[in-house]
């Protein structure tokens, strides 16, 4: 299967190992994975059935898929207690980077000294371990966008984004106070939730956005009725993020008015909500709105949008003695000029290496490094990058009792010199142009169910003519042994792990025409 | 040093193990734990304030105490990287259950099979994997407070206050709903965060507060300016906390009346919150309020709490076509009473033990079990247990790619059969009784710099004269040899490990006895 391909990527790096004399099957490239999927019941399985009903009477369980043995998925195989065996495309919500079970992740964890690591977790920001700064430096530095050189981790990718956005207020209002202190006024009054100690600012978000959970991010979340009905939210303003026609060939004019239309909303928005005072401290968008949907938008979208953030206008009544909003003391009046925003990219779930590049915007070219890059999934552990100008002024205001946690760094460490020793980057990149390739061609003998097809390395996406359809050939396709998972209002996300090789993508593109032969056009 | 106290709490229990022949202290009951503090440099050391600088060129590090040496801590002990050996009573801000390196904690990572755990982080939500209702159910519900049969688990603090609100805020709409369905309004509008979709509903906190940093969760903690300057803030109730006099048999009128005027507050903003349409769907509080300064409230206090959360009554316009907030569709008026808002109780810092009973509010015997109890740091896990009223109705509700962590819990279910094996709560007892008479004592002999003792097991805490006075105190006890910890103005909080025997609590005191002496008045 797939073999043709094989010697494009035949290395010396140590993904390839030689196969065993007795090899059954020739395309076992990972140690130990299977040739291909194996179907034996339906799925969830009678075993997965019965664990769902026990788990059921714990907590809310249905959604669960199908329970996990994890001790016998490997590699790009996720296998399930029923002894069922698929190819996972969708890889726990995209969070794998080196699928199951990799070899020199769990050499990680033999060494003694490492295991330590994971039953002695500190408070970071009062005792770090020996070595942390090294760790950081060989980790999350190394791979940094270009211009970063501050990291700070956090535990998930909610908390990343809600502490992004706490250093941008912290960061606006600085500006704002012009060098004042911190008056009395502002320390009481924030104990009690209101001005001047708490601030009227707000986030700038996109239609489609998924930035998390928790009721700060949730507020900037747009993307499922569903994450988000009954749950207070702040009111912040929100544009519409391009939504583009396929090919984009065929309608280059029509998407650049796309763009024309949604960044002169952003506009719009920054002079809205900052005429009225409830200044806009930063702007939050995925390089690609994945939960949303796969929205992809154009470097250009992406450059204009920085340019905006960076030269928007704000004018505030401030000083320590003036009559602003903030500050209710004698009139003095002085009216100011700053510009700017910052600019928060979320790089939660298009981050790690799944586009090619370790940061999807890197793909976009942007005249200047963004002011906060978030991350967590693949990268094991949350945090943010941010230029140094973002650094917190005083302690204790970026803070929590652990800051992410050592033993994920440690992992993410490994992580890194197996994509760094493996080419894994290039490999991405190799099923990618496979995998749509594939898609392409599929959408052109099926289009009534493969339409829209657009990726990044393998952060691709199609969508289907409906929500049903879309769910259809989830389903259809776990019957044939792969596991993806949908997106958006009637997308398929494809969310392999980096170990996800051309051939993979060979196994995945056969299955999924077999399903598509058998979908019913409406 | 405290040989006497030895026999009281010589067990079977394999804590307490033989010590070599050629041992030099015989204090020492576990394994490897040195017999005393010792200092060697000032705090931080050379090597210590080396790595702080270059900590500080990649984020904010002015927070950090000193650099640790992970692989030397031990027991109750912890080690910097200058050498320096000193009892711990502060535990990585009360997060830690068993000290440093438990043995029992190495084997778990020992075992090859647990080794797989750690690297195959699951979607719990979707595959969770085989074992993990039995996992739950030998660790998170085998502790469980008494009513309490469903867990969900999170990765933090934060993280698990923010999903009991959002459990709390669908619960009370669909009580409001009154059986109606969900409507297409409600699913439009919500995704531009506005009514009907986005509810108006409050959480009810508490002065003096602290219940995490993300913005939901930060809009009810009220501790320390430092925490919410700047940051937006949602104006939600609060009310008092109280705020007793010691001691407590001396001022037993005035306490209650504080009790009753508290008490008072909280009805009076149910009443302005749930009149003005904005309904306080559900209260937090803290068994004690740690970061706020350890400030304890009566059982009676909490229990009458509770009974004015079940019987709170609310009164809505609601049916499927009313006109209220909810709903701007024809004119049906109907009014609603129900009853109640959700009380939350946030065992983050209370919870796993140190109180002497695995959750603080077990201590408060209340008359039903609290609707909420969310946990953390020595519970490794974040998580909440509900009841079953509040389990969400629609997958995805309370949902996240990760949904806390296996390896989290593998770890907390060795803890947990630790705690039992080594009658680990009865030795919180005992060494919180000894802390707590050690303290008084002082109190009596050093009042200038003693005031206000307090404690549950060994979740003990007293006052100093000032923030000065107590910052100095926490100082000159690393001096000694004692790492110890702030909360609140000026009280200093003792927050051992359960493995703290009452002649670590000695040890303790002798240091604290040299500090105090050395402390001028004023």
């Amino acid at each position: 299967m797939a073999l043709s391909r094989l010697n494009t990527f035949t290395t010396k790096s140590s993904l390839f190992r030689q196969l065993p004399q007795n090899a059954k099957c020739l395309s076992n490239l990972i140690l130990g994975e299977p040739s291909g999927p194996s179907v034996k019941t339906p799925i969830p399985g009678p075993k997965s059935k019965e664990m769902i009903s026990e788990l059921n009477t714990i907590q809310f369980a249905n959604t669960v898929i199908y329970f996990t043995d994890y001790n016998k998925s490997i590699g790009n195989y996720i296998v399930d207690v029923d002894g069922n065996v698929l190819l996972d495309v969708y890889t726990q919500i995209s969070s794998l980077p080196l699928g199951y079970n990799h070899p020199d992740l769990l050499k990680v964890l033999q060494d003694p000294d490492n295991q330590r690591t994971f039953i002695n977790r500190p408070s970071l920001g009062l005792f770090p371990g020996q070595g942390w700064p090294q760790k950081l430096t060989s980790s999350l530095l190394s791979v940094a966008p270009k211009g970063h050189s501050q990291v700070t981790t956090m535990a998930c990718g909610s908390c990343s984004n809600e502490n992004a956005f706490k250093a941008a207020f912290m960061w606006y209002r600085n500006k704002q106070r012009g060098g004042a202190p911190i008056t009395e006024e502002e320390n009481t009054s924030c104990m009690m939730n209101v001005a001047p100690g708490s601030t009227p600012f707000t986030i700038m978000s996109f239609k489609g956005g998924f930035h998390g959970r928790t009721i700060g991010v949730l507020s900037t979340t747009h993307s499922k009725a569903i994450h988000k009905l009954d749950i207070p939210a702040l009111d912040w303003p929100i544009a519409s993020f391009p939504r583009y026609k396929y090919p984009l060939e065929e309608f280059a004019e029509e998407n650049k008015a796309e763009d024309r239309k949604c960044l002169a909303e952003v506009e719009e928005e920054f002079e809205r909500f900052n005429k009225s005072g409830r200044y806009v401290a930063g702007v939050v968008i995925e390089p690609v709105q994945a939960e949303g949907g796969d929205n992809h938008a154009s470097p250009e979208f992406f450059q204009e949008l920085q340019r905006i953030t960076k030269k928007v206008p704000v004018f505030w009544f401030c000083s320590k003695n003036c009559n602003c909003r903030f500050n209710s003391v004698p009139f003095f009046l002085k009216k100011k000029k700053q510009n700017g925003a910052a600019l928060i990219i979320d790089e939660v779930q298009t981050g790690g290496g799944a586009t090619g590049k370790y940061w999807c915007h890197e793909h976009f070219h942007l005249p200047e490094p963004a002011d906060f890059v978030t991350f967590s999934k693949k990268m094991l552990t949350g945090g943010y990058y941010s230029l140094p100008e973002f650094r917190p002024q005083q302690g204790y205001r970026i803070f929590n009792t652990w800051m992410g946690e050592p033993s994920k760094v440690l992992l993410l460490d490994k992580v890194i010199e197996v994509i760094k020793r493996d080419n894994l980057l290039s490999i991405v990149q190799a099923s990618g142009k496979k995998l749509m390739d594939g898609l392409m061609d599929m959408s052109k003998r099926y289009p009534q169910h493969v339409k829209n097809v657009r990726g990044i390395g393998t952060f691709c996406a199609f969508d289907s003519s409906s929500a049903e359809k879309r769910d259809e050939i989830v389903a259809k396709l776990k019957e044939k042994g792969i596991q993806s998972g949908g997106c958006g209002d009637l997308s398929l996300r494809i969310r392999p792990a980096l170990v996800f090789q051309p051939y993979h993508a060979d196994i995945f593109l056969e299955k999924f025409e077999k399903v598509l032969k058998k979908i019913k056009t409406v």
